[in-house]
């Protein structure tokens, strides 16, 4: 068997968490040995965690849990911490693979201090690749880190691109990187009738079981346009060469096309079990007790191209790509705060586009190239965004 | 760029020959570095090849083209020679690269002589492995050669597993391999209906443009029982773990399943350019200006599973396989017979299946493990499929 590999995951009580978690448990005795387990505020859920695998150390973020997860672990020997500053030293702890599954901007500190150490870090945090890119990504290189996707259309690409070229250069011969969506619960809908989406409407995805920001972000296809520049981030391909293509059966993935004509593809049912997987036991591959693709059951595959009129947010993410500097942050800053108050009834579903557009246009594109610039920027964009969605229900 | 290649084609006026010199012809000047072009009868064709590439040498197989061939070469500089000898010993000089494209059981004896000599060899010739695959793979082994497989399906399985996972054993997590069929002009067509089916109507391939032979195989289905037999040949997965689809967009040209539940598939416009630049460039890639694949365009790819009362040819395929020896031999040569004369309309459609099981269960399995013994094989199958099918003419 292969050597045992230390694991440390920041997130483990969430979906991608468990998920990992649960892998773990089916893998031969012995393969990962779990150094930490990170998580927000489940103390109970984290410490059965902990039990079930033998980690060493386990770290709530908020203080307030520490005597339920001192408690829930007494006995068991693994270590108890809470606080913001435990959940980086966690991550700091050298390991050879990290999940980073701590979702939105507060797993950004601990994102990177994992990749600090190097390693292989499997990245379930787009927001880390939208709003601080340029640092994870010299991070990653100043440390020699790995950064493996976990995003199902990011590892299907990742997957893809294992089948470029040897030579000089192997992303020479990549022509094109598709993404692949759902097109979200209203890909066949009027301009008309989406303008009185309500939230309950918008966070029924028709394939993916999420959480509802994310939800809405499929529906509006913000969360594609998220997906476009982590794309442009991680894979060595300009942003003219990442394309959409909207795919209502979420079977294939990803695809890469290559100069020869071949196009590689990853297909799978839609189970994030599969891209935790493939990142868990890479270079190698692991067994996972997922569903396995029934193509003749499925029967068809449908493609289409994304309608530019009705889902504006992939032309939002490409400008805020090509503007540079700290527009993606300011993208997202925005976008977060008008999905929230669209689930708060105080925007339109067609204002949150609106919105995001908006910001980018009176903010611009600043610098912003360190971790305080880039904060301080998301807060800027998420005060802008509530101005403008503020004036825009004024008016 | 790379250093220059030196490449040989065997079959070089074929279908297959032509698009690797086209290939060739439209690569930067100096890729590759041609030293034998070898054809069976056109000499014209061939000298033009010859000069436009600069190639060292040309070879007629049949002695009677040899004049033509001088008189079509004369001032090129380009060596000429002619007869299977000449074929053998063109094949058996030392380059980095062969296409082996001649067609049929004729090919064998080149395509052995440039394994012998190791190096790459792109395989388009399936009857070799067919009906020779332990000598061949054998052949490959001493010599430490490369094969690379030129079949659409089987050369997208090639790309596909180079997404395997490395370690100690990278098969063990591939579970299934797909080959795709198009299910060809019969799909849809009832079993009564199919007996009465003519030479003309059964050669009318629905996506691929190809000769009779493969046609009408392709109408039986039974080109993919010879797929299915060369796939297990070339990749180290038992015969159980293929298995055949019917798409018939022929645009997914095979899928490999791994044990974490990911499917990488290859897909492409059908176009044979596309495996035979891969072949030509591996392990790099190459540019090829073929029609790139229009996902958009098609709107949908359909999948369905193979009938196995309506088309027996995959079953008959896995039996022979099933009971080794020369069976496949067998198989091959008895299919051979059966589909010449149903296009000299001496037999009906349904029976080319039918005379390929009789012919089976009279022969059964002997052991052949040299060239002889499977040549006489063939020859022995050839003859007892006759006569089974002029007993059932009388009967």
């Amino acid at each position: 068997m292969a050597m045992s590999r230390s694991v440390t995951i920041l997130g483990s009580t969430g979906s991608v968490g468990c998920s990992t978690v649960a892998l773990i448990a089916e893998a031969p005795p012995g393969a990962y040995r779990i150094e930490a387990l990170v998580a927000n505020r489940d103390a109970v859920g984290l410490a059965a965690q902990a039990r079930r695998l033998g980690a060493r150390l386990a770290v709530v973020a908020d203080h307030g849990c520490y005597g339920a997860l001192k408690d829930a672990l007494a006995g068991s020997g693994v270590e108890a911490a809470a606080g913001p500053e435990a959940v980086v030293a966690a991550a700091a702890r050298p390991v050879d693979w990290t999940m980073a599954a701590i979702v939105g901007a507060a797993g950004l500190p601990a994102t990177l201090a994992a990749l600090a150490r190097g390693g292989v870090l499997a990245l379930a945090n787009k927001e880390s690749l939208v709003c601080a890119g340029q640092i994870v990504l010299a991070t990653a290189r100043a440390a020699g880190a790995t950064l493996l996707p976990v995003d199902s259309e990011h590892n299907a690409i990742f997957q893809a691109l294992a089948s470029r070229g040897a030579g000089a250069d192997p992303y020479a011969t990549v022509e094109k990187i598709v993404l692949t969506a759902s097109g979200g619960p209203f890909r066949t809908m009027s301009l008309a009738d989406m303008a009185g989406v309500t939230p309950d409407a918008a966070v029924k995805h028709p394939v993916w079981s999420m959480g509802a920001k994310i939800s809405i972000d499929s529906a509006t296809m913000m969360n594609k346009g998220l997906e476009l520049i982590e794309a442009v981030r991680l894979f060595p391909v300009p942003e003219e060469r990442v394309e959409v293509l909207v795919h209502p059966q979420s079977t294939v993935h990803g695809l890469v096309q290559y100069a020869d004509g071949s196009v590689m593809a990853q297909l799978g049912t839609p189970d994030m079990r599969t891209p935790i997987a493939h990142a868990l036991a890479w270079p190698a591959r692991m067994a996972a007790s997922v569903p396995r693709l029934d193509l003749v059951g499925l029967g068809r595959l449908d493609f289409f191209a994304p309608d530019p009129v009705r889902f504006p947010a992939l032309r939002l993410a490409r400008e805020a790509l090509r503007a540079g500097g700290g527009a993606t942050t300011i993208l997202n800053a925005a976008n977060e705060t008008a999905v929230g108050m669209f689930l708060d009834r105080r925007l339109g579903f067609l204002e949150i586009a609106a919105v995001v557009e908006e910001t980018l246009a009176r903010l611009g594109a600043p610098a912003a190239e360190d971790l305080a610039a880039i904060l301080a920027l998301d807060g800027a964009a998420r005060d802008e965004a509530a101005r403008i969605a503020a004036e825009r229900a004024a008016a």
